[in-house]
């Protein structure tokens, strides 16, 4: 059995709530119920983060290096801006994969550079909840693989 | 009667210690309380709330969603580089003023520009103390108005 | 009594006929009332200028040293381009307010930067027609401040 | 019958001194000549304008919203630098079409771009005085369509 | 007589189903068949060309060497990448006209700048169909002119 | 029963030869086998196409609008300079997913912008051979959920 | 005896009044004076024009031919911003100087570029009035050499 | 005696166990007490502070302004981002000395720009653990000089 | 014995008939001819192709693993813009050198950036034909040292 | 009686031979000739170095501090390139004219830039020789009016 | 015993009457008494150069092979230029050490970056002359590490 | 017979010590040997000239005016930064070959651009020691043709 950590970002606490066009109808909790769902015929244990604080973040990721063995993060707005989140997934080593709801290479210029893909093993974004999904597949892929 | 959140970004803690000649002399309890004054003729309850923290400053414009009619902000640092405070207040959908004590056009280069302000209604900046109060204002005068 | 010379800029002599989403319903000379009804409250004495013509908002503001006390601006084009225009609000030694109708940060990326914000005290913008209130206002607080 | 205002920007007043590899070898009176010969037959009524002042182009666009039902303009070096020239043919809602007699893509780099062709209908350039007869015809079967 | 080579470039023969309000409602072949009747009365061959292949476009100008007097090219997508197509124009030494369908500098800004019109002798853009009848008529008047 | 169009770019059909550590052991052959068969219980037919030639990939894309529900891309190096692939996805307006088997946002800078994404539903990159197994899964939930 | 046009651009009309540490304690009537002793040892007739507005100055410019044969010029805030006065110059082909009171290369960083440069003969700037002493002297050498 | 404040910030609680050749073999807490045995030698008192949070890290530079006479700050991911952090330490005005680990002017490009390096004394980087043993000496230098 | 393939990309199909100032007097037989002259003294067997698709390039060039030794390539126009042949070059990996007839840095600007050459072992370029000639000795030189 | 170093920089040295288009027909001794001839009559005593070597240049205006009053430089090529010979003219705090032959604002790009400029009192540029006699009497004007 | 090559850049040799506020009131020969007297307790050997020659810089450092076990390097203001100093750096393969006398990170924003420092082992600057003093604790603490 | 100079620029007087993974294992006295080996049979006399002086290449360059048909010149670092060397070629207007050991287009982005390439007839680079060899047959070839 593998252990994963899911991180999500600032403001997606809202989901559901907010700009639906863009980000889809499912609540946070209903988006952790259907990677729950996936993950269990997968044979992988989800832990869930959710924060507005990148030192919380952070700190999620840290612990993870003593239970986990890889990482799905969605950091959210801190995807263009925060190099600390980038050096925390590369100080764990574990394998991450970043996921976004929409596809952020049609939306604002600015969200077209992510800070932190460059750390990450893949990327997986615009298919609103089931970017989620599909990256719990993705992980137990790589899991399976073991090492590279 | 409306309720409009004030908040108020990192380092604005110091303010009536730091750089007068920017700032004024105005420490930020008198600053919200000249706000108050103005508000009460208007009849507008505000309330205050600062943090140092970005991820502090977006939990507290989510909770505005359940009272709040308005948000009137002061990003101070966070204004040049916080994308998650942008989409905080973009989720929430509040009507928001965004002050500055000080002129930042005519500062260092970096602070010309705002990454919050796209998503605001409007801005005041360079009063000092003043910008405040002529938020409280505008945010009378928005209210007054009605949705539009 | 304090003497305010208040400049429109070009474009501006449309003002009701053009993009109300954007500028509001009032037409130049319903502003220049609200203007006037507020500042006969406060002992300010207004006079306005409109002008298309870069070089006549340049010679009003050169007439403007003998008799005024401050400048409400609202550039509107010229905002992004006239350095000239810059030259003259920095050459009177006038306390300036610039002022806007939209929130120009959330229009085309060009409107974005301010050449006059610089050499002015304060901006003040996206409030439509209010946006020149608040600055009657403003002009009021800094004169009755005296010189800094 | 339709009306089109045709404006001439600065320095065009001096066409057939300057440069004849690049303009020709009409003067502006021989221009405005070939353009009529070209309106006659279509139905269409000319009046033209020259300045070298922007904001008496700026006046003459205002001005035509009364009895004008399209605009030719060639901005000349104003193409290249008045936003306040493209805020006033915004802001008149008429068809307008962009002229140039040289091709402006192959001359110095500052001229490759045109504030002012975003907010016109389209651009004809590069065909030195016959430049303009063409854009009679594209005003003609602009006004045939109707609006769109 | 004279003979005309009309390039058309990348995803115009989806011309009709495409995008109407931004290129109109005619197919390629209406286009084609509207410019051999201005063409007619004017005494000029037309010989179409359309493909989505850089080098096939490159190919077709080349083989006009031998018998076409001017070029008439709507690069479409390549106007904004193709250097080859551009030193093909170049080598070709034919009197080449740019035109588009839409206006290009209202759209993304990637649009806004030609790498092919630097090599041409004009450009007509945003009158949908009609600008290809607007470049028989240029193309008419240039041959009619002789070498310059 | 769906039907998708697998477009594989320039390349691609040296895979398996060529750097093992980018693009993993598999060539574009067992690759399309796996997609195969992740498809044949999804009750979803794919048709595959390769080529080095930009032209090629657009005619393909255009002759998909006939039958295809959906298309998987993966547009290899053209996904940093192909305006005219761009402009082909959007043209058939099908839903696509874009597709890489390395990580680009890892690799050189000049790969870190797509100029195709902003016109595709979403990515995933980064899972060598099985990005391509998770487009199809994401493939059959778009079209799952019907048009939006 | 040769004629020499002097232009002064915008907010030169303040000279004296505004900032002595950068242009001097010399009005411009001071300065025209100084040019005017200068002048007539050399046997130069000066003429001089002052406008805040862009397009007088392209007027004066353009009636220069007829009479002057030279320029000397202060564009001031226009240097930097102007390409219509910098085509004014080109078109009337007299031997122009360009003379600036202050030193523009240690100044803001945006007035180290000038768009009139280019199509003058030479610049002197940094000497205050005696820059324009200078230029007299620079003019009446450029004339005695004849033609080039 | 003096006071000096150490702030550490994100990530660096992870030292010892991440990328030795770039930032050593040392864990935060042996650094800690490097420092503090060169410290001792010097009369100098060090307390420590190591953060993930942007926030916190400006909640203990503010709080030092009650007892420290110096700060050392190794910024880390915070140096590139961060300009709240350099608000806070201008504020403080006490003198800071910014320490690296590693030579970050080797490292990604996006490393080589501090924003916070303007509002300090003076930076140590690139000597691992001993960056931090030069930065005590450093600071026991400029106390000893006493204000400048 | 060693084989070489020669590859002449778009537009020089046409040399001897264009720009001789730049690319000299000699017809891409005449090349080709002059190369196999040298090459026959050197063992080395050449075969050539030349094509204006950037398809059949990177056609050519795989289809070259199985055969050649080494590669002469002159991009041409898709010198500065090909993604896809750079790809196609580093993955057959066969030593290649990159030739120019003309000195593309003393040409247009964007001609100064080769996007090529960084996976080719060395460039040769001003020379006109002669640049293809010294590349058949440097290519003998690098197989003569046998691999690196 | 006053002294001035007068600086030739790189090249300079072959005045006479070289491009006289640019640089006029006198030789490095003829301009110093001419220089000494106007600075007679002004009672200034000129010394003169030429070298190609930036360090030498640096050298003698170092040791210009103890004799000369003034420096009239020239840098050439170091003009756009060397900081070094900036902070020595800043260092030895002497009034600094600095001169040029050809108007540098109309020849390459990267010529219009000065890093020398803006540590000098002022600039004279495009009069070929006479730019050098012209700095003479700017010296004299600027010793005669003492320090300021 | 370790030797260790201090070198110092151009203009260093004025240290003391130039800018103290920047550089201190230390003379360049004070700063090498004051390391000397670090050096001689920790056994180690200094060696002193001072040029405004890069050239001459260069063939010290040069010569230091033979003989040094470290360098000191102060490039002044060939930090900001020179790629010559930096590949002598790269070439000798000492350890070296870049040190200033100011906050170069404080000043002109063209000195904030170095183009030396990426092939050094670390920076300390801010300190005046005791960075200095610094460098030689740090090399002794490098050379006692031994090879890394 | 024809005289040649060849120049080497700054740091190839350590050539053989240095990254021969760049530069090849061939001392600089080598290289010589193999470049006069060359010139023997074609009847070129060569001269040498190494400085890590760029004022000392220059010299030697104008020196050359006297007795040289061509020169050969690596100017290594000073390739991207010298203009005064660029300068001094351009001055002596001989034909002169660029030649670098390495492939300077695979390497530091800042080496990518060769301020001294636009001066030259061509460029021979990545060959190592044989690029020299290319470069004496290249400038046999030149001087065989007679002046163009």
């Amino acid at each position: 059995m593998a252990n994963v950590l899911v991180v999500h970002g600032p403001n997606l606490n809202l989901l559901g709530m907010r700009e639906p066009q863009l980000y889809g109808n499912h609540t946070l909790e209903q988006i952790n119920e259907m990677m729950s769902q996936e993950a269990e015929g997968l044979n992988i244990e989800l832990r869930f983060v959710q924060s507005n604080h990148e030192g919380a973040l952070i700190d999620a990721i840290h612990e993870a290096i003593d239970w986990a063995d890889a990482i799905i993060i969605n950091p959210a707005a801190y995807t263009h801006t925060s190099v600390a989140l980038r050096d925390a997934i590369a100080s764990v080593r574990l394998p991450t994969i970043e996921v976004h709801l929409s596809n952020i290479a049609s939306r604002e210029e600015f969200r077209e550079r992510s800070v932190t893909a460059r750390v990450c093993v893949g990327q997986i974004s615009g298919f609103q909840a089931y970017s989620y999904v599909l990256a719990v597949r993705a992980v137990y892929h790589l899991l399976a693989q073991g090492p590279q």
